[in-house]
């Protein structure tokens, strides 16, 4: 591979559950150019299917059919492209670079990376994408003890030692809101604005995290607060996301879970960063915010730089 | 209303949201006849009506014109058929007699009970339905103090001095098992079997009895058991309603809640009893099972015999 330093070397591709982000980078690493989709990996399995999305974005930026491309993320699943399988932890996150798939039958160079599993049968739990954003910010997190917060559909509480995932644990915080707020009783509560009053997001995660116990009291108390009290619905939106989120934010402080005193590194991006922040804040939480979108981007550069050495 | 032992003196009615029951009932309380279909509220609402379906019973009984109708449950809410508002706790059960609401506009007396409601800002809640049965157990619970536990789409757990209720707090657990059943990622967990393993709901309910605020991680290790351990759906559906119940059971034993020591005044019938009664007894929580179907029937007998006595 002898490219120039404004030719793209690579593309790198986070293929996600509900989402499709594409770079395409030099081999320093610098983005050329990118594609986001919501063609993730739930459309592509229904419908067209991954190759033709991938297709579709890297003619639609004129990449050479020899590029090579690197994957993170759903699309690695049993029910994704190709199984791309898990690496057991305790383990370094370098060995997610050893782990990788080539997609068979593909003309183009297309590897997918592996996902982490913890196989502690008390507390089975899996990830994929968010080993690739722990791999793009080690050098930003440095050594040491760390415990990293990456909040999403699946929320994930991470604790590291240096670049060494010990263990971690998943939240179901962000499809619980999503199949709460559509499919059940509190629908009613939310419909009519998209807004979320910040007062009653603060006062539900700080319920939550004082009565962890009483979750899905609280719930009912959102439809009983409008019923009673007339709580509007940016109020009900609130504290459906606060008792959520406090909840989590209770879980991963708790004595089994990811106990840490210490400042935590926040992976996020855009408003749902603002919510957790928010979250940590009003817990007296110290943390430190890491952009999520960099952090995956840096994770895929340095497994294509593994993979396909200048 | 000189009627013989064996003609109906009136209809007792118990409206949920998803069910409809009615019984053909003597001066003296004995049944002459009953009717059960799925025309809850909500079918109610949206489809045929509230009187098309009360007439088609009442009808096919072959029930005279005057037969007067009592009625509890969510045919009284403010999308039901006629709103019958809340009677405020600490409350007498007997209170609810007195708030009975006639459906105007029927030439036959049909009167709708109303539910209870917790106006305290800091735990606002609602019930519909739960009280008749309440009414219909005193006799049965007797004077001194109470908890009962009444599991349902939203389960709730009632302190009683003698007839009156000082305090009640609802869990959304059956709409939340339906929700995350039917909507959530889960759904792959527990697609191809509709039993349950109870050796796996007796370690859910204690786990999350143990680990409250772990819920939604629990949630999630479901799915991972399924990855990574093989975990079948029998399995699968029973940690969803192990954790989901202990979860309840945690939060109705807080220091917020309805903390109690005592014997547990269940109020179920079939299935849902069963899987109520495993988790107390997995827990060592002493309890005594009334029947929730009698309670109702009896609660509504009571009514009527209040709104016309003899």
């Amino acid at each position: 591979m002898t490219k120039t330093d404004r030719r793209p070397a690579f593309a790198a591709v986070d293929w996600g559950t509900s989402s499709f982000r594409l770079w395409l980078l030099t081999e320093a690493g610098a983005v050329l150019d990118e594609r986001r989709s919501n063609e993730g990996m739930a459309m592509a399995s229904a419908a067209c299917g991954f190759p033709k999305i991938l297709k579709s974005h890297l003619s639609a930026l004129g990449a050479a059919d020899d590029l090579p491309v690197v994957i993170c993320g759903m699309a690695g699943a049993r029910q994704g492209w190709v199984e791309a399988g898990y690496v057991t932890v305790p383990a370094l996150l370098d060995a997610v670079l050893e782990g990788a798939v080539r997609v068979p039958g593909e003309a183009r160079d297309i590897r997918i990376l592996p996902g982490l599993a913890n196989r502690d049968p008390a507390h089975p739990d899996v990830m994929r994408g968010e080993e690739t954003q722990l791999l793009g910010a080690t050098a930003d997190l440095g050594s040491g003890e760390h415990l990293a917060c990456m909040p999403g559909t699946h929320s994930k509480w991470v604790r590291l030692e240096g670049s060494t995932v010990t263990r971690f644990s998943t939240y179901m915080t962000g499809e619980l809101f999503d199949v709460i707020a559509r499919h059940s009783l509190l629908a009613h509560s939310l419909a009519g604005s998209d807004g979320m009053d910040m007062a009653a997001f603060r006062a539900a995660v700080q319920m939550a995290v004082a009565e962890p116990a009483r979750a899905t009291n609280l719930l009912f108390a959102i439809r009983a607060g409008q019923l009673l009290q007339g709580a509007p619905a940016d109020v009900s939106r609130a504290r459906l996301s606060g008792t959520l989120i406090g909840l989590e934010i209770a879980g991963a402080s708790g004595a089994a879970g990811e106990a840490w005193n210490g400042t935590i590194s926040l992976f996020v991006s855009g408003k749902l960063g603002e919510l957790y922040a928010t979250a940590l804040e009003t817990l007296n939480r110290p943390f430190r915010v890491t952009d999520a979108d960099h952090a995956v981007r840096d994770g895929l550069i340095r497994a294509a730089r593994a993979l396909w050495p200048a």
